[in-house]
């Protein structure tokens, strides 16, 4: 895994490289050259006093007859833990209200149209412990917890739509806990939610122990700065579920993330770049920030001696556009805020030039997969 | 795009990068620092000599108490045509056949056991041109055209698969064209082929005007060295075309392709990859090299003006493995054979780690899919 303390990727290339290889090198790598957003002077000077990262950056598309430019901000928010994961819950759920409600009032200076946090933005990643109190106190009805009114009030102070992932207690079916993230409107109403699709069983993400899959489908959300929906984590190592998410008409799809650098750094720039591209939509890839340091150990199922982190979160939170351009990745390992200006008229181009939804034959791929799912499935094999 | 002498992005990066930033940009670009085999001197001779790059990695799996290691070396052609489109087919094809017969004595020298040829091998990329006539004549049967058999000729002197992406002329159905991968064993036998079943209608990719869509599904073939498949050229941006592929138990998965830097070279390295951590196999992504320059000129649906050339084949041909890992790409500008030596274990390890196919929930997408390919089918949005 690359080291902790290297700031970023995109940050070593512009220190060494000449111009114009850079150059080149950018067109390969981000599929052109970044065009920067100018952002208000206050804006940048909060960002700084706040100690965290501000980058903008805006995807064009080409002009129409018909459609005016569809140009909605969207802004990613990363960040560590502001007290340990030793502290009082109500302390650190305060202190992470307290980081978030700084960052969105940047984010709303920036013309921000739509946020979105980091996966389980209230508690640690305390998945990993497998022990239930005190992180299981951290879970919040996502209708009306101390959260969901937080982020209601941010919307109508900002007029920005909010997403915002969570720990679900679902207190109407039975007590249950769910990953979920609520969707906030700009009106502050909750527009309703969504919930992980798919749970991961590798490494330390010990989450199958707390939650189950998903049962909601892939809802998308009708907002007024365009159709959004949301792939928490590991739902980004599955293209089935981008798939359903842009079939639904989603035309920017978030990916809050909680993810450390040793399991999945080198695929990280792939996965959700590769759904933008596929589906002809822009995809939000966010993942948290630095180490969490647990009072108790525990092991990771690697025959190596217990211990009391999970590893480093490496932040890198990225936008990707339908064709195949992306930003540079947010710091590795600072706080940030990630502002990217979208024309979505660029959605549907990109789908007329490719065309991916056309040629795609559901058909036959929706009776070859009830076939694969069957229990008595025999792979088309062919043998001398 | 990138400019076409551009020679490559690893190159640029090793060149200028100092060596501790090289080996984090590294571990975050192609998962790691990657493993390069020794090879024997009269191949890297013959290389020289013949002016192509060759270069060869290894990919190592853990050991297992039951299995051995399984490894196989698979050889990636990537090659710029010999003679110009305007000389005779006859003679353009029998340059190219003696082009692959070099190249692949190389390869039987580097150990190679399966070998994939670009897609269209035998041809220019006239597709193009919309012209049927000469192009069509380098259609060939797929069971005992010229150029089957002479990669039946190189199997049974070599020992080794060959992978041959042809345009195929059906005879048996009506004359109709295809585009084919034929797969022949190390034995010399033709163990059967594997249809395009993904037809661009992008750019200057009027391959619509000359075939269909394959009907032959996901065939996966079972050799001497592992269980094969290929994903022809456009499939790669289909998530679905690789699943059906692994479903049916590829461990490889070979994308044998034809395409330009002004339309692609930003997606390239993303898909393949993501296909091979989908699908916890490996991918193996070919690209042709160079400017092909036609007799009559034509227009590109651009309103620009009429011209004789494709725009230029980018080259990068490279291998991914399962959990992220990949090769460094072929150069943008040579011709080339990349070798990499793969332990199929890991495939099973890496979804025994990851559990995509587990938490992947196919019976949930087959039966959204269905629904989704209905003419009916209305998306889930929720609106406030």
């Amino acid at each position: 895994m690359a080291s902790p303390e290297f700031p970023s990727l995109e940050r070593s290339l512009e220190e060494h490289l000449p111009p114009d290889e850079l150059r080149n090198v950018r067109r390969i790598l981000l599929g052109g050259e970044p065009r920067k957003l100018s952002l208000p002077a206050e804006a940048l000077a909060a960002a700084s006093e706040l100690d965290f990262e501000l980058a903008a950056f805006g995807f064009e598309a080409a002009e129409e007859q018909l459609r005016p430019a569809r140009l909605v901000r969207v802004g990613l928010v990363q960040n560590r833990l502001p007290l340990p994961p030793c502290a009082p819950v109500a302390e650190q759920v305060g202190a992470l209200h307290r980081r978030i409600e700084e960052m969105v009032a940047v984010a709303a200076q920036c013309g921000v149209n739509v946020v979105c946090f980091q996966e389980a933005w209230t508690m640690p990643f305390a998945f990993c412990t497998r022990e239930k109190l005190p992180w299981t106190e951290f879970a919040e009805s996502a209708e009306d917890g101390p959260t969901t009114r937080l982020c209601q009030r941010l919307a109508r102070a900002h007029g920005l739509v909010v997403v915002s992932p969570i720990l679900e207690r679902d207190e109407a079916h039975g007590d249950v806990l769910w990953n979920t993230a609520v969707v906030v409107s700009s009106s502050g109403a909750v527009l309703g939610k969504s919930r992980k699709n798919h749970v991961p069983r590798v490494g330390d993400f010990n989450e199958a122990t707390y939650y189950m899959e998903g049962t909601l489908g892939h809802p998308v959300f009708q907002t007024p700065f365009g159709r959004i929906a949301v792939n928490i984590c590991y739902g980004r190592h599955h293209p089935l579920n981008w798939l359903l998410y842009s079939l639904n008409g989603a035309e920017i799809i978030f990916n809050p993330s909680a993810t450390v650098g040793a399991l999945s750094e080198a695929l990280w720039p792939i996965e959700a770049r590769n759904a933008a591209i596929a589906n002809h939509c822009f995809t939000c890839a966010i993942n948290r920030v630095g180490v969490e340091r647990f009072p108790r150990e525990f092991t990771s199922g690697d025959g190596k001696p217990a211990h009391r982190d999970f590893g480093y979160f490496y932040g890198s939170s990225y936008v990707s556009a339908p064709d195949g351009r992306r930003t540079p990745g947010l710091s590795r390992t600072r706080d940030g805020l990630l502002v990217a200006e979208l024309d979505l008229n660029l959605c549907r181009q990109t789908g007329d030039i490719w065309n991916f939804k056309m040629t795609g034959r559901l058909g036959m791929y929706a009776e070859e997969l009830t076939a694969a799912a069957q229990p008595d499935y025999r792979p088309h094999i062919v043998k001398e």
